[in-house]
């Protein structure tokens, strides 16, 4: 059986992990290097993420041009144009190469990269064809390689494979390459004059970061652009991991249609968390749709997207749908300081305003504390009796003439409870709203807490938001009311996320545990197990299955069942038998030696009539009273195995309700995996029915997590369908379960 | 029992209904006017609603200002100037009224409304109350009035008795009245040069109005703007009416934080219904934070929610939640000419934008039909072979030099299957976005399709959005993907929904069918029916109850069992009895005479040791083999009957899976009830199970809303659960029911 097992591994490169002799292999992810077996869990995957030094990349010294030209009408003219004038910028040597050329715009161009004059950091390849190039960077050893060329992963089979050839030359030549498929984003003109924690974008379309570089028109810091498109060498990933390093990023922006290895993005993702710098992506592959219009333009897989819903949740990577949202975010996110309170207070000018706010922010899950007696009293001294200062607050019209306004402003964030303060400008009202505007920038100067304007209007050309809001660093100014409440959202949870943050990894299992090798001894490589089969590997994970035999005879039936305690369940139990409760396979609630008689009988006929070849009849304590849910392992391509909880029955089948996690995830995920789900109120008790054992259901999953772990892909789909929990103290049963091997 | 059905009436002034002799009373909705019977529904509400004639209002040729002022300082000088500079402005006469003045702003004054040199059209209430003066307006026959004192029904209590004393003076006068607590928006200086159809605007917040005022500035047009206050007289369903009317009108646009009657409101939208006129409405009281607060701003309720929202859906109203969408929706569907079809085309400059904004339309429920093969090969003459040209249509980069971009736009535009085009720019990228813009205007002016163009660019001070789309009204612009897929997603629902709208009122019942005189001896005033009673309810209305006999001894308990049939059901019958399963009150499966007999002594032991009092026990026929469902009828503050259904057992309890209506609605809205269902799959059969006869369900869902109408508010409510909904083809068994009577 263990040759039979490595037989499975060598048809199945796509992933090394713990085979079941003991031996590694390191995961993909680890990208070619020799990596420390000290260094990847027990699945084989890596614990650590290699974080290349970008720093050349992107402040590079000296520069190759690949294919330069300054001839009229050719589109790598441009290019050549534009990374002169950058290199001049940034003061990097610029050396064009051209097999025949003398010099391009000036500059005295080498005819290959053989006669390049000194070791460069960074290859620009505007050739079609980057490939024959890579393997003389690795001989003139340069650092970083930028390819433009399009027409690989993106373009269908014959494409990804001239990728994959692409993507081994890479690998072979020590030089980390940029693309191919991209373009010229990280050399682009930075602003310079701005300051505070800057933006760091990733995009995998040039065109999408366009709205995020355009921020700096309003005075948010970008700091780099990395347009990582194909993906060949250098993924997203590591350019998360290497910005959450940089003192100067305040967030990371990520566009992003594929990912090109779930692990990889998970440990970047768990790099920022533990450094505290939010990352704020959009992710495409909502939809079919999606996935196939994104497969087409990058080459890349989205995703199951729920998955990688979870997987980004899990690691605190906050998801945003549209591109005006991702500004909004990133750009609040990498500007406010930490909240002090997660009280949300709205301030307006009227009080329908107030309202509609008010309620919006509460729909959004935002809280909005009733100020205090006291503080309210203090704003009745400026605000008319008739007004609401409860929270929202409606002054009815700000006070222009005097000091008043800037009172009621210090005054809410003055409160403790108050963390948020948001003011709906909801249309210009000068001079009222112009020195609104100018007592809430005075504010924000002056508080550690976080003001944001929404600037109604839709005109947007006025000079208290043009100039007055725009030009303050310290008031975070939206558009729109949902943006503001998705960021600040965000924001509240981010922090939320980061404090209470351990990482996963930490904790994960490196070495196989004694489960392990009585579980292997039960698994049939290709096969679906049988239900006895199945439950037997649960058990070997320490999972509650109900007392059963298996049996062959009537007579032993009859005879486990008085072992086992009446009343009894018997079911016929095969390989590759599913559905057995609609073909007639399962007999409940027996209570007598002639049932149970009779009941083998009639199981074996069925199975007999039905073709189906058992191994057996199990005769099974019964198990009432609890909660049915489902656990199960299924494989995703992007992430490997992962965990799934729903409620049993119909529930999961016609409600789809159930939650997934990517390993590895610890008690806390598990727990939340349970509050996800619509129904959870079942587990609490309803009707009067206890309430269930929690603690063993989460127990359960996290069995299951370290079943997955272990067994890695020779476990291709398990299912506990379904998981009895029973009420509060007691535990929880695997009723049923299937297993299929790979 | 006449007598005492009589009694709750009287006790109940709330609403007026067809009362149990027949004798009707009209409903407030009607306002104080004769109501013909014929214009009434069986519950006592209009059928139609009885539209003010408002072109004075908006249009007077004179104008009295109570009120009026020309000191420094005082609030009223504002306003008496704005008043009189408008009134320049329209061409209307403008008569100051105060006591003692000469003279306001150089024009003669007279001291009393007795005084007013002619009959005015409008009178505008300076005053702080507004009372006094209303009573004078009657005898000078002034046709309306505006009120903007503050301190009614916002401020409590007190303030909504000063309210009603209002309203009821208001009543009396013949004068309609706007206000109290509202501004002068009606009379702002609206833009002249604008054409095409306009937003006609309501609001019940001045301040929330103001973006869409300001879309003036953007181009669009605006004809109205009735800013309605605590509406103690006219109220936003007036303003709809008569907008519905008005040729000048494309779209009306409404900020609601309360509806002052469910049923005028509902006549208002049938009626834009009917004339095809979107009504787009910002409804606030999603939360009880919003409710609380918006009821101490106008004084209004908000309703509770999910009927509010699904009176809205019903009649067509187009609820969204942000005025940044309120302006973009009303102004697209104010300008959009009907669609050619529903399809949806994606034209990027960028293959990542194509697959991005395809990804968020089809998760918004758009349909991005793939373009067909000729259709492709016509557009990739012009576009290189390697893009995708399917749906989203990638052109690489709109062709700047030459007819080639306009020529793929006219293609796509050409197709049938394409009624609405949408070319995000996500970034502005000059010359190419230059001549993008410029060819999607041109083409926009050439068909009958729309247009749409997201405006990606954060800083929207580019030449290319502010001069040349915006300069067009033939494209619908956006700020952002949400906002747009929002707006066109309400473009092709509102013509899809005005294109089959019959109107519920031409068919809603307006005399009690004979079920009604049966019902009517059933019910007892103030009190719960027993099980029996109630499913006799039922049964007056055609509803199927399962065969069962109520008895009061063992005996004839066995006698009903055979009667009805083997296996039964028995259940103990009382008035005030509920969870009677959790009380062990039902008993199950009983197959013969001596279960039967055992199971009787069992129930009324029960019921003695519990303290219940019994009207007997049912035996009952035992219905299985169904899914379970839950319909019923409450009431509702705005609304009064509502009908809901849902599924049954611990799905509604847990996952509150249920739809909800107001009457009167048809089949079609019955059966939609069904689609909203989470669960709805179960109807249609899970695990082999055959469906279940929905045809019997929706007959169900009918009947009880005629009883609801019928019945009105003595039944105030009615809940059968459960409803077992058999096999389709064998109809649906009302297993359970509970009534209540007021």
């Amino acid at each position: 059986m263990l040759g039979s097992t490595h037989g499975t591994l060598t048809t199945d490169a796509r992933r090394a992990r713990v085979i079941a002799c003991g031996e590694r292999r390191p995961h993909p992810a680890v990208h070619g290097r020799p990596a420390d077996v000290a260094d990847l869990d027990v699945s084989g995957r890596p614990l650590h993420a290699e974080v290349p030094d970008l720093d050349r990349f992107f402040r590079p010294e000296s520069v190759a041009v690949i294919g330069a030209s300054d001839a009229e009408g050719r589109p790598n003219t441009g290019i050549t144009r534009q990374l002169t004038a950058w290199a001049e910028r940034v003061g990097a040597r610029l050396h064009p190469v051209h097999p025949t050329r003398e010099s391009v715009f000036g500059i005295p161009c080498v005819p290959s990269v053989a006669d390049l004059p000194e070791q460069v950091d960074l290859a620009v390849l505007l050739v079609a064809d980057p490939l024959p190039v890579v393997e003389q960077l690795a001989e003139a050893k340069v650092r970083f390689a930028v390819a433009f060329a399009a027409g690989f992963a993106e373009t269908g089979e014959e494409g990804a494979a001239a990728q994959a050839r692409l993507a081994a030359a890479v690998r072979r030549s020590g030089t980390r390459l940029l693309g191919p498929n991209t373009n010229l984003n990280a050399f682009e003109e930075f602003r310079e004059d701005l300051d505070g924690p800057a933006i760091a974008l990733i995009t995998q379309s040039g065109h999408q970061g366009r709205p995020v570089f355009a921020l700096q028109e309003l005075g948010v810091r970008l700091s780099h652009w990395a347009p990582t498109g194909n993906e060949a060498d250098l993924e997203a990933a590591d350019f998360i991991s290497w910005f959450a390093e940089r003192p100067e990023v305040g967030a990371i922006a990520a566009y992003v249609e594929g990912l090109k290895d779930g692990r990889s993005f998970l440990l970047a993702a768990d790099r920022a968390a533990r450094r505290k710098v939010p990352v704020v992506a959009v992710k495409v592959g909502r939809t079919e749709t999606g996935a196939r219009t994104a497969a087409s333009h990058t080459g890349k897989l989205t995703g199951a997207d729920a998955v990688v819903d979870a997987a980004m949740r899990q690691y605190g990577v906050i998801r945003v749908d549209g591109l005006d949202e991702l500004q909004d975010t990133a750009a609040l996110l990498a500007r406010a300081r930490p909240p002090r309170a997660d009280g949300v207070a709205v301030y307006s000018i009227s009080g329908g305003t107030g309202a509609h706010v008010a309620d919006l922010a509460v729909a959004a899950g935002l809280r909005l504390p009733v100020l205090s007696q006291a503080r309210q009293a203090e704003l009745h001294q400026w605000i008319p009796p008739y007004l609401n200062v409860a929270n929202p607050v409606d002054n009815g019209g700000h006070p222009v003439g005097d000091w008043r306004g800037r009172k009621i402003i210090d005054a809410i964030l003055d409160d403790p409870e108050v963390g948020v303060l948001i003011c709906p400008i909801t249309g210009p009202f000068p001079p009222l709203s112009d020195r609104l505007v100018r007592d809430l920038v005075d504010a924000a100067e002056q508080t550690d807490k976080l003001v944001c304007v929404v600037w109604g209007s839709p005109v947007g050309t006025e000079p208290a938001y043009r100039e007055v809001l725009l030009g303050s660093s310290r008031v975070a100014t939206f558009r729109s009311v949902a943006n503001c409440l998705t960021a600040v959202r965000a924001h509240l949870a981010h922090h939320r996320f980061v404090r209470d943050y351990r990482s996963p990894f930490d904790d994960a299992p490196r070495s196989p545990s004694p489960s392990f090798r009585k579980a292997r001894e039960l698994m049939r490589p290709g096969q679906q197990l049988s239900e006895h089969a199945a439950k037997m590997l649960l058990r070997a994970y320490g999972i509650r299955v109900p007392r059963e035999q298996l049996v062959t005879s009537a007579a032993a039936a009859v005879r486990s069942a008085g072992q086992v305690g009446y009343p009894v369940v018997m079911k016929a139990s095969g390989a590759r038998l599913a559905h057995k409760t609609e073909l007639g396979l399962v007999k409940i609630g027996l209570t007598s030696a002639a049932q149970v008689r009779d009941a083998y009988r009639e199981l074996t006929d069925i199975a007999r009539y039905e073709g189906v070849p058992l191994d057996g009849v199990l005769v099974c304590q019964m198990v009432e009273q609890g909660v049915e849910m489902v656990v199960g392992v299924t494989h995703d391509d992007l992430f490997g195995p992962t965990v799934t909880v729903g409620l049993g029955g119909v529930l999961v089948e016609v409600l789809r309700d159930a939650a997934v996690r990517v390993p590895p995830f610890g008690e806390d995920q598990a727990r939340d995996m349970l509050t996800e789900l619509r129904g959870r109120a079942l587990l609490d008790g309803v009707r009067g029915r206890p309430p269930a054992d929690l603690d063993a259901l989460v127990e359960v999953v996290l069995r299951v997590q370290r079943m997955a772990l272990e067994l890695g892909d020779d476990l291709a789909e398990l299912d506990i369908n379904p998981l009895m929990v029973l009420p509060r103290g007691q535990g929880a049963v695997a009723l049923d379960a299937l297993a299929v091997c790979r």
